[in-house]
């Protein structure tokens, strides 16, 4: 297993460095990479041997870290110590780490591998968030990829496990199979002929979690959406995954078919606004975060209607990281005035666009 | 004088032909033509030995019609019967007919001399409604054009006229010098700074008359303004002219002031409103003419500010002119249903545009 140093990535120095790397999820290269985004494993695990972080003081959430980093020291684990600030919101900004494990710094850590495709909190709710991401729909792939890492773990650091209830974890919720399954989709179609909202109940009816772009808010964005599976006891690993890629591939289908409609309905209303987002992205010199996304919504149905042909599907991944805040203040320097950060995105995109990305 | 023959320009069989002729006026190349697009003289004339048309009978209007074509004949004059409905409709985007002048046929024409720099209207309100049209602040130039006309005229026709009031007109508010001096204005940063509303009040106080871009409308219209002299008893031409020269120069200070401000104060604002504009009038697949109107006026206020150095005011001159839907049906013929017409607006405002006018 290839292990990166984060630490080194992500020194406030050169910026150059980070600017460079860019997540592997984010190639495009799955399978419907231009409607699933992504796929994502995460599993909650505890260690046997201590309380759960909840019930734990500071000096325990201590001894956590000091032991696990102990126990599986063939693996860079760093407390978010090592980081600053500013470095802490583009860990945040990569969905490394999460807000919660940010509120203390003491004991927390991160631990990243393999290009950010796997990646793992120290000590936020459970002693152990492991996640896998990878580009498209690849669930089996991704819970593959998680699972051996879990198997070695498991071995070194001894789970919490009740034969009767599986995993144990500090929210009742997960305790089972400790894993949540979760796809980013993009479905434009579907939310332009108004179905959206009846498919967002009917999934929810049946135990899924849909989510906006930003996946704390129920808020629709650029018409990205979070799709995950709800924590159950009793279930198997396996048949929340299947079951998750089922409806996923059922929704691409759906999708699909409404822009088949569109296409046929509205085809120079979807042309043209097709081409003025890419052309407004292009050129403009203010851009914010919410404006990006939305327009990045329409080039990338754009290039799944195969009306534009010179934008790839990683560069538009790319962005969707990069036009952050703190990804932006990394690349470009840290702006005095907050007006500035939509002055650099619109640079940041105009530059990546045009040179044909 | 060069005399072009108005109903070889507008068969409607090539379209071509048309096409390639644009109205010297467009040319941009007079004073000052990125803020004044176009300086206007008219002339209202009457015969002695005739009824003012508003009290003639449709005979009486044709024989008007007759003696002017006999004793003018070394000037093209058409019948508006020469022309097709469709072909009316041009002659009205041009500006070279009223709609009240289409209202009846019998006994109404036109003339069209010097690349529409001069025209004139048979038996609109008046019998002669003559006009001189050219670029930029250029008033006392398109009086000298227009008055050498008029000198001729008077001399084969004998117009109405008397000692105590001067030329005799249907209208009493045209009575006297018979003219109207206007300009059409570009004044963007005037309206952006909210400056516009004071400043249309003062000359409307001080006897101008201030109306939008479709000159019938008050409604603001992509910050184009037309500004003219009231009509009034007892001034002379040259008084009237100088005085609208003069408030002209004071308005493009007052307009270049403000730029600069604007400039100054919101630099990234207005670059970033210049180039998505641009870049949406060269990508749109869906215009109207509102929107184009609108649009060109951001881009013209790039060039006048340097900002674009690649497009000729020229270019968005013609534009406006064959935006309109006669024009756009002329050009690509006439479509099916209404909403064509934003398609061939966008296509043709993109091709002009992209070919880097």
């Amino acid at each position: 297993m290839k292990v990166e140093n984060p630490a080194e990535r992500c020194t406030s120095s050169g910026g150059e460095d980070f600017f460079n790397i860019t997540p592997l999820w984010s190639s495009g290269e799955g399978i419907y990479s231009e409607i699933v985004l992504s796929s994502r494993i995460r599993l909650a695990r505890n260690l046997a041997a201590f309380k759960f972080p909840i019930l734990s003081s500071v000096k325990e959430i201590e001894e956590v870290f000091a032991f696990i980093s102990e126990r599986i020291s063939f693996v860079p684990i760093f407390s978010l110590a090592h980081f600053s600030a500013f470095e802490h919101k583009l860990l945040l900004e990569r969905h490394l780490v999460s807000n919660e494990l940010l509120k203390e710094i003491a004991g927390r850590g991160v631990g990243i591998f393999s290009g950010e495709s796997i990646s793992f909190m120290l000590n936020e709710e459970d002693h152990l968030r492991m996640q896998s991401i990878v580009s498209g729909l690849e669930l089996a792939l991704a819970y593959k990829k998680l699972n051996e890492l879990d198997d070695t773990f498991s071995t070194s650091l001894g789970f919490a496990f009740s034969p009767k209830f599986g995993y144990l974890t500090s929210c009742p919720t997960n305790v089972g199979t400790g894993m949540r399954a979760s796809v980013l989709l993009h479905l434009p179609a579907l939310v332009h002929s108004s179905k959206i909202r009846k498919i967002v109940d009917n999934l929810a009816s049946i135990g899924f979690i849909v989510r906006g772009f930003h996946s704390e808010s129920a808020h629709i964005e650029g018409n990205f959406f979070h799709l995950s599976t709800q924590p159950t006891i009793g279930r198997k690993e396996e048949d929340l995954i299947s079951g998750l890629h089922k409806i996923v591939m059922q929704l691409i289908e759906y999708e699909n078919s409404a822009r088949e409609l569109l296409l046929k309905n509205a085809h120079l209303q979807v042309e043209d606004k097709i081409w003025r987002a890419m052309s407004i992205l292009k050129s403009a010199r203010l851009l914010s975060v919410d404006e990006f996304v939305n327009l990045s919504s329409a080039v990338r149905l754009g290039v799944g209607l195969g009306i534009l042909k010179d934008v790839k599907i990683s560069t538009l991944n790319q962005l969707l990281i990069f036009v952050q805040p703190a990804h932006l203040g990394k690349l470009l320097g840290e702006p005095k005035e907050l007006a500035e950060y939509d002055m650099r995105r619109a640079m940041y995109v105009r530059e990546l666009l045009n040179k044909g990305g």
